[in-house]
């Protein structure tokens, strides 16, 4: 199997911020296991300050992991497509918004426009899903994605079927594992966790 | 919680032939707790003999169990909206092409038509997926009929994610409870399944 | 304005039975008018005997009006493209079937083939819509199909909001002014009615 | 029928500024009847002055009229969903754009957010529809969120055929009556209107 | 570059009936390099004659050329699927009748079927565009197939601007080479013919 | 054929930073040939420095170039609509993001309002395509758009299949005679570029 090791991965941050502790526990593992990883943040995710930390925290601690600086705007994110500057990309956490414009083809944030770039060169794009409208408005996205060329799904399930009966959530766990796989040009299996 | 007793209950039956003996079953379960059961049989379902049995004794056998002749054509099918025949209706099994009809507001096949004419009256519609490109092509229609008016799922997850990556199917003894809860307006929950 | 005679029309008939009388009353008059009328009727149209009349009987009195045989093969219907035979289309009536398979680019009737065929030499199509889930899941195919280049529709509402609350239809005694307004490629207004 | 007495509303403004003196009156009108209101709004509606007013004179009379502050940040709107903050949520007046970006699950207003967080709670959502695209490519938009789950319409109809005739807007004198529906899981009807 | 020599290719026939001629010179090409060829047909590929030949000799001459009997059944296709038959499925022609199904999800033919049974084992199908509707309305259909997962395009382009400007069809010169880059997973390029 | 002399054409720039000197040429050309040209600037076009040059000296170029001061906002885009600004409305160049938007309904950027505000009169948009994701996920965009009433292209073509095998780029130097056929309500032939 496909190691990380010495691969350059990117990782996009969006705004859900309940997720974060678990984004810098990958990091440091990917860091472990010597990927080279840089780090993208859309604007709400390097600007909304919640319960669950500063904004300006996060950037610094990944910052701090990774030793390489977040890309903030678009404009430092479009180089990812013609200097080819990625292996692979993983949209970590990805929010029912950025899913619903990547299905779409948007790219109004640093972080779609990193997905965008990166795939023009044909290469893997993984998406680790938090959204609590999963099963609601954005199933049609999930849906889409989960057929297109180079993309891919961190394995996810429902978390909360009582009081969030529509939130999915990714199993972080197998982030790298799926990874692994997608650098293969092959899905992590099973994708769909109880 | 409300009872299938006494109620109307359409079964659509699509030609999903490996899951026909589960279908059985739960006629005969419906038929025990005394709802009336009226079953349609699409084009495929009605004609197409395979390893698992002829289509004829297929017939018989749901007219047997039901007491009620199989509805087998599109005519035979549009008064259950004029007529509001049906208390509830379920497309078990449910293949990915009906899904796909379905979504579009295709109506060229009894099941289908049932189904529209089903849902005019505002009425719950419950689906029994089977089909091994549920995570395929088929997602983004799945996706979508989740999220409209009047539709529920019976709890689905893959059957073989090795061999058939794209698959997923109903976990068909749940039906009863499902139907249970579509007759409240509410989805059962879990519905995705590991 | 432009008029309708001389004109050479196709009424492309599918299976909505109930609104069969309408139809002949508008061969009529577009006989009158002198315009020169070519049927096209769909499958479920030319076999699916009603309360309302026999298949059979609706096809005599559809060339007994028009003087011309109905076409009722999508091959007949193919040459309607490459040998220009239409100035118009219209499909009265259309039911919600049709418009999902229009909307969706699929041509498996002689009517929708006549669309196909028809559309390619940019000119125009009018939509008679009778369909009793018109706001429900056929309403984004309408919506689609309202914006896609030279189709228009007849003024078209709900006819029954009560019992069928998601159904509506053209209100025909407007089809030929819509016809007319086609021809100069734009909609008669107001196209939505109350 | 249900009433508004008690009941915690929600009322997201977007920019369609020609509107906005028929929200005032509903704001008063809700008030009147006991209802407790919350509005929230987009970026566009607090920030941009029109020949209909200033947007802080607006968002000064809608914390007069309600007594509570205006949401104004995507932060602000988030916690309608966890804390379950509202029994109905109306978009009013609600733009093409938001329309587009709504039936595309995107949330990136104050306004889309509050209405994702609000639908995970298995909610009513009341649109109340007014742009000059309605029936242009807005039309898929409002045809596929008439049949979602949860998703209820203000009736509304063409406001000027002749010169805008692609435009649709609400009677907004109907929003009590079709909040009150919603509350039960009804849409109010007719819908469409002349 | 991988070759064809040995790999078991279907070939799926829809009913663009001008293309025919070429479908042969391909077929003979297939057997020449020492391809096993399996033939399907649709309905309407297998039963409508034509001013291009009878379907009957159509059929009578594949079976010449590849030595073996052509599939007309949806029964017949389905067992490409759990039965592993192909290596790779060209539908040539594909319609645009065709082109819509596929993308939607819909099943309800021999060549659909088969591309259905074939995609779930995650190998490469390739489609030949025949079809005066390329940049009508089947052309978001063409977008979205495009960019699905194991999808590839005989390299197409318009061949008669004037007179069918809608029109768009595959330079079948290509199909080997285009059948040997989707073995390896790759489009061949150009794929957009001026 | 008509000419654009005396014309009021809208030219829409959106970020597309590497086709800007062709935008200047085309400017040129257009007041030389006498239209009167107003241009309008989205977001990232009227900030964004890059390697091509800065923001600042394209506003200023542009203006010296038509003449008239560049429109900046959404509010300043708004009154195309009312007052009926143009004859004309040209996306050049139209990124993948705009194309999206505007396939979708969103308006939120000067050039989407600007579009929206101009297709409500029902007269010609033509669009201008530069984006590496033309062949993926944006083609079914553009799909879409290509049907949709008013809307016409430049002709386009792949600009470099081998290193950006998704990217297509409009011909600009048939900007003008694809304007003049827009105006007559027809499509410059052939569309597609090889």
């Amino acid at each position: 199997m496909m190691s990380v090791k010495g691969k350059k991965i990117g990782i996009a941050v969006t705004g859900s911020f309940c997720t974060y502790e678990k984004i810098f526990i990958q990091l440091e593992k990917l860091a472990e296991e010597g990927a080279q990883v840089q780090t993208i943040f859309s604007g709400a995710a390097q600007s909304i300050d919640s319960r669950f930390g500063k904004a300006e925290d996060f950037l610094d601690r990944a910052e701090k992991i990774t030793g390489i600086t977040p890309m903030k705007t678009i404009a430092q994110a479009e180089p990812i497509g013609p200097k080819s500057l990625l292996d692979i990309l993983v949209i970590f956490p990805c929010t029912g918004n950025t899913l619903a414009k990547l299905c779409s083809g948007i790219t109004d944030s640093p972080v779609l426009m990193a997905a965008k770039a990166h795939l023009r060169n044909d290469k893997p794009l993984v998406i680790s899903v938090s959204t609590n409208d999963a099963l609601g408005i954005n199933m049609k996205n999930i849906g889409a994605l989960m057929n297109m060329k180079n993309i891919y799904f961190v394995p996810f399930g429902q978390d909360d079927p009582v009081k969030k009966p529509n939130s999915m959530i990714a199993d972080t766990s197998l982030l790298i594992p799926t990874v692994e796989k997608a650098l293969e040009g092959r899905q992590y299996q099973p994708v769909i966790r109880g």
